[in-house]
């Protein structure tokens, strides 16, 4: 491939663009590889149509390494298995839906779960038929809320999707172990750094689940990792250790006092410590119970109220409280005149079974620990209140937020630091929900059916590419590793006529030893424009060819390191296959 | 690449499918290319999408070769741009469109010139910049009313979508011969039998327009060729020769009739000749006017009837109508109540002037003309009714059918034959429609504005695979050309365990030389039904495996030709090199 700066279709801008406020979304648009087209919708131009090309054969090879087939789906599918799996219903807004012109409805599908079990199981019939390893590229639609970041979160990407069936749970841990180490060398070669953490596993149900989380500042994904082990995890996924059950008996009685005006938990620490209740007079927010109502409703169901106890010193992480409950969505409580009992400020959990209300707690909240907490009078709080003799929780959620020093749940001796990424692909062992929701059955060497278990597996291409410029640029530009570059090296003639003449010659030259080249041959440009598009474009090498080319010598530039070294014609052919050889790989 | 059909994700079919009409549909389906997934809606199974992306390369490097730029758009886009250009009403239920979770209007775009004009306004400025030759390979959504035989007319399909920008109806001309010639490269490529037809240019505007039409019997484009000359046009784009004007005084004056019970033309000439009107006993329908009511309703805008008439022994062709009357829609007449001076079944052009009814004729009825035709009143005709005389249309349209005999409009001589076909390819000079909808300007080298005109030139790919399948089987199964067959052999264990691991071990040899290998492996498959499957899957050149592997010798098959021979495994991998050199594009 040979590209010319004077007719390709690129344009770079001197500004950064208004509305961009993460480094790949601006320099993506600055340096012309992508534009705006639709609302989370954007268009690849040339070049970043031949990146998300390189990302997406990196994928594909790896992919073909472990023996998954490419097949490809319809996007637009009707509405009876999305129906049949109870997904129509569980994403509700988060996807596009639409009617065709009988009236039938379809969905622009996200992921194709039920679609390969269906075909898995419209194709084979025999335990000898397995497993199978599937997968498909496509452009994918979502009703995302705040599409943002360029192609961080978008409402039409690009994605790969694969999918295990294995006949029992051995087979489907190493399918998902092959996966996982496949996603390993993908990541690696698009020259990422990134972290595996745990994740949940969501709407998918199923058992192990981990993201893979492109390191960046910029990633609206936060997770979690530990000083002095490997331990990282998302979040939602985050589990509190458990805390030690012991005899409630043990604990003094519980007493109800007033304390007028403290309908905050700060109010409350404020005025225990000042009127010295119970004789103390260090009451931290960590010895008050909080406790926070919402209304969950499970999918076509009705709501009901839900309340939440967690440590008064630490809030209600509504992400982590949305992943416990899901299916069941969650929304703030505001029906209070339908529960007077409930008293805004003063909740406390001692009536919360006689009312009927469903009550889980934070685990730090185990049986045996005592609470200051609402008395359920306006202006009366209750200390003392034991957990297994003046309240029983219905369960145990996690909803209370992670901190930055909360103790490792993997090692138990180090502190958890919080991290931000961006997810860029996720591993997951789903089992049996869609086999069983559409009756897959392999007919077992004894005669009987067996019930194949799923893996699902997916990469978003086109937000690694984001992720990719998000790790690989500085304020000059793009710095593009060398196995996702849109072209391998960057001829620039530095001046007109012979210069010209020479890069395009020079071009050539490179492009028949199987180089991808891309020459900068205006003429009517500056050797100060073409260096400052020349970064910003973000090509490895770049060569400039200049005064001295008169001479037989041009000057090889390294994007990354910025070192510069003048060569010989002859040489620098030689200098740049190597490169290239050594960290990627060249083709016509 | 080397696939083994032990854990190809392939099962062939026995029985032809039950839905499957024409034989690309039955045979990609039978042979495990194609699965149907939704109403019009394919998956590409691992045979099936390695061909779509043979097909689809095939495209690509041609259109590199005339310097088209690749990028890629979103396929879900907002209704504005839609609405300016007035498509977003044009395309009315043909369309998928959708409201997102605010409400707003979007689109599944079939084509994408509104996009591609914004986005040169957006990039471009110059006239220096131009010409630029643009396009994507996009999956695309239509509604189709009857979606049908397969990948032949899908609603979900692989479509490359061009378009060119030039400064002058020249440049523009330039770059229509260009795309033409790349197309026709692209066809010979892909094995095709095609011809070129002129086209209407239906809902873009724009002048010249030719559609790339494979010849197959399944094929549910008519159109017409001469046997004289080298023209070819769809049936809606047949011009009728014109015929002459002569004075319409010098014929006789206009008579009416009584002829009672003559609705139709049949009942009209037979009652004509049993009386003798007008002293004639050889009327033939020829001699007669019809006079068909339609009612035309222009985009966003009310109904109104439209008579058009056309020589009695034609029917109006509603292709043809429609294709004339765009953008506008037709329907049959029927609000006679409202109009009860059009008296049904003798209907004629002398009141319709006064009526305000708009009266479109057939070229045939020229001024001058005389015709038995309608009285106006119930059992009444009247002759020598005379154009230009006792009537004057407002216009001709071309609606008339075109029948099979009907002189050649281009070389006078020969006469029309009627052909079928698959449109797999349509060029067209688009003109200014789209830069003139979104006032696309460039800046002139006499600093005027200068507005760009367009081409769009379009090819359906996954529609090109069916129609490959439809040129070249046969009653055992595909065909494929060596240019777009999934792999480049298929070699064939004929029997178990040494013949497999020699199957195998030539496989991997030939992969090695950069073919593509499908390797029949499968130990619990009789040799009949292997060589049943390598018929069906329709690989070029099959190398069987069998008795005398001991000796060194395997048998090669060609399954074009279905000769055989028997080769050393020494020459059959020069044999197969050769071969797959001389016709194809080896790859590894």
């Amino acid at each position: 491939m040979l590209l010319r700066m004077a007719t390709l279709f690129l344009r770079t801008l001197r500004e950064d663009p208004a509305d961009a406020e993460v480094a790949s979304h601006r320099l993506l648009l600055r340096a012309g590889y992508i534009r705006r087209a639709a609302p989370g919708g954007f268009t690849m131009l040339p070049l970043g149509k031949l990146v998300l090309d390189r990302v997406t054969e990196v994928v594909r090879s790896e992919l073909a390494e472990v023996g998954a087939q490419e097949v490809q789906f319809p996007a637009l599918l009707p509405r009876e298995p999305y129906e049949t799996s109870g997904r129509w219903v569980e994403y509700g807004d988060g996807i596009f839906t639409l009617a065709d012109r009988r009236g039938a409805e379809f969905l622009l599908a996200p992921t194709h779960e039920e679609m390969f079990a269906l075909l898995v199981r419209d194709l084979f019939s025999s335990y000898r038929d397995y497993p199978v390893l599937l997968y498909q590229v496509q452009t994918k639609f979502r009703d995302e809320a705040r599409p943002r970041a360029g192609l961080l979160r978008g409402r039409e990407f690009l994605m790969k999707d694969a999918y295990s069936f294995d006949l029992d749970d051995a087979g489907l841990a190493a399918s998902y172990a092959t996966m996982r180490a496949a996603y390993q060398r993908i990541f690696d070669r698009l020259g990422m750094s990134y972290t595996i953490v745990k994740a949940m596993s969501g709407l998918m149900g199923g058992s192990a689940s981990e993201e893979f989380l492109a390191t960046a500042p910029a990633g609206e994904d936060t997770y979690v990792g530990c000083a002095a082990c490997a331990y990282a995890a998302n979040t939602e996924a985050v589990v509190t250790p458990a805390v030690e059950a012991t005899d409630p008996a043990a604990r003094p009685a519980a007493t109800t006092h007033d304390t007028p005006e403290t309908p905050t938990i700060e109010s409350l620490v404020a005025l225990a410590n000042a009127r010295g209740l119970g004789g103390r007079t260090d009451w931290t927010a960590a010895d008050t119970l909080k406790n926070v109502v919402v209304t969950v409703t499970p999918p076509g169901g009705k709501g009901a109220p839900l309340v939440i106890g967690v440590p008064g010193d630490r809030e209600v992480d509504l992400k982590r409280l949305a992943a416990a409950l899901e299916p069941a969505t969650v929304a703030m409580f505001d029906d209070w005149a339908a529960h007077p009992f409930l008293v805004r400020g003063y909740i406390g959990p001692q009536v919360l079974a006689g009312l009927g209300i469903r009550y889980l707690v934070d685990p730090r909240v185990a049986v045996g620990t005592s609470w200051l907490t609402g008395a359920n009078e306006a202006g009366r709080h209750a200390i003392d209140v034991t957990h297994g003799r003046d309240f029983v929780a219905d369960g145990t959620i996690e909803a209370a937020e992670v901190r930055a020093g909360d103790p490792c749940p993997a090692c138990g001796e180090g502190t958890l630091t919080m991290r931000r990424g961006i997810e860029i692909g996720h591993v997951f062992q789903l089992g049996r929900r869609f086999t069983d929701a559409f009756s897959v059955d392999a007919l077992g060497a004894d005669g009987k059916p067996v019930r194949p278990t799923m893996g699902s597996y997916g990469i978003g291409i086109s937000r690694a590419v984001a992720a990719i410029a998000e790790q690989h640029h500085d304020e000059r530009g793009l710095v593009w590793p060398a196995a996702v570059a849109p072209v391998d090296v960057h001829v620039v003639a530095a001046g007109k006529g012979d210069q010209i003449a020479g890069a395009l010659a020079l071009g050539e030259r490179l492009h028949r030893m199987g180089l991808r080249v891309l020459v900068d041959d205006r003429a009517n440009v500056s050797p100060g424009v073409k260096f400052t598009d020349a970064e910003l474009i973000g090509v490895p090498v770049t060569v400039v060819v200049g005064r001295r080319f008169a001479e037989g010598y041009v000057e090889l530039r390294d994007r990354a390191t910025g070192e510069r070294t003048d060569l010989s014609v002859e040489e620098v052919a030689d200098a740049i296959a190597t490169r290239t050889a050594i960290s990627g790989v060249p083709s016509a």
